[in-house]
């Protein structure tokens, strides 16, 4: 990794935090709440990595920064009310995010319900407008992928089948397919986007999501590897959970030292995907150690 | 009203229901629940008035009425996951829709939520399609629209009133607003999109605007009229509600009388935003009529 990447990842977070701050919607009227929610639950944490993929892929190929930092912004708002609606008690029934109160917490389940289709809505506005990028033909490109890959068929499919699937009947092709839906999804949205923007070709685009397909995956076996062998300080919450609740991870199905190689080789795959782009793709392959080197 | 009236309208509601059917994802994979909890919702039933006005608004500029059908779905399908959603415990907690139980009561809450954000992420990316406009600045445009009419300045912040404003709070002008907001803004949407995708310019979507708030307007009034007058056997459901909960309406604040001479009033106010249109509004001004007339 260069030594430079974890004060590149913090400044792209930076930028991003102040395009959120200016492009979400401001406290008005009697229905004021619900806009404090939706910046409650969207300023001020997260790696910001989806937005980060976008930004670097946009880099990389030499597309324009302000269109990915909007399109970066769209996509954190869209991941964001994900988050707020799965912490629901009818779904994971969480009371921490990011250590603060979820949002139900805070305000109550039904501001949290509005709060998530608050934002769900107000990231398509924000890729129909014309600073997402200046060609329509591309921001209605960007809306029907996100909706494909937000969708029924991509995260919102993945969630149904963690909520609806049990342990007991997860094997290696379930739980792959659980997460190329419920996170690899949005993570090929994000580079696919930083393509789009920039005026990638099919190719290019093919090259990008061979690349996220196999840093989303490597992304997930490291977790579970962390669920074992982290250290629950530095994690910042329990370490073991996914054991004693016998959850189904590639760590429990294959075993700790193959899912460690798993994740090294398919880190190498992601990497290879970026022959093509030269010394350009450095930030997007010290993204892929950055994922696989994490200690929480 | 046209004799022919009801028969256009039933025969439009028959067409958008093929295109639903149609345009809807269908249940496949692991996920399948949440494609079945969707066209559930979505189909079978409804006067499907937003798209009607989404078609008849076309036609009479003479714009492509496959376009209207496939915006006219996104619409219902938006129009749709907000009913899900307000339907939910946490929010009206109400067990029966359209004479059949609520999404949450059928398929469980979570899957309600799921169903629900599936149906508003589908509705922006049915938008985003060829098949909803050839040309894609019409198709960015109208993204634009429904996320700022769906979103928190329109139907989302409508709700949010509606369930954190007490009822001893709503004077006439909270109520007013409260239905611009609440179920205005997609009629407004309805009527502007069938404008935009056949090439309406500013004065005469603005004409379009006009006929909506004062038709959506009286469409509440005559609502609230139906409650205090209407006949339990033909509404299908209990009269006399909103007195009984102590519901501030156009009737408890204006009278009955006076609410009724506001309802024409706006019906013929309606009518005249569409002077410029000549004989070709006849169905637009039927619409009003219907409104007024009907019994449920």
């Amino acid at each position: 990794m260069t030594p430079n990447f974890q004060f590149q990842l913090a400044s792209v977070a930076n930028q991003i935090e102040t395009a959120l701050e200016r492009l979400l919607p401001h406290p008005v009227g009697e229905q004021a709440v619900v806009a404090k929610a939706m910046r409650y639950a969207v300023l001020g944490g997260g790696k910001r990595l989806r937005p980060f993929l976008v930004v670097e892929t946009a880099r990389m190929i030499g597309g324009n920064i302000e269109s990915a930092l909007t399109v970066g912004s769209a996509l954190e708002c869209l991941h964001v009310y994900s988050l707020v609606h799965d912490d629901l008690p009818c779904m994971d029934d969480d009371d921490l995010r990011r250590g603060k109160p979820t949002v139900h917490k805070h305000f109550g389940e039904a501001i949290a319900v509005l709060a998530g289709d608050g934002l769900l809505t107000h990231a398509f506005g924000l890729l129909g407008e014309e600073t997402a990028h200046p060609d329509s033909r591309i921001r209605a490109k960007l809306v029907c992928e996100l909706a494909q890959k937000g969708g029924v068929s991509g995260m919102i499919g993945g969630q149904v089948i963690d909520i609806t699937v049990s342990e007991t009947d997860r094997d290696e092709d379930l739980i792959t397919r659980l997460q190329e839906m419920k996170t690899g999804a949005l993570i090929d949205f994000a580079v696919r986007a930083g393509g789009l923007i920039s005026g990638a070709d099919e190719m290019t685009l093919n090259a990008l999501s061979g690349y996220a397909r196999d840093m989303g995956l490597a992304f997930q076996i490291q977790d579970d590897i962390l669920d074992v062998e982290g250290d629950a300080a530095l994690m910042g919450k329990a370490v073991g959970k996914d054991e004693n609740l016998g959850k189904a991870t590639f760590v429990s199905l294959l075993g700790l030292e193959k899912a460690k190689e798993m994740a090294k080789g398919l880190g190498e795959q992601a990497k290879g995907h970026l022959a093509p782009f030269g010394e350009k793709a450095q930030t997007l392959k010290d993204t892929v150690d950055f994922v696989l080197q994490r200690q929480h």
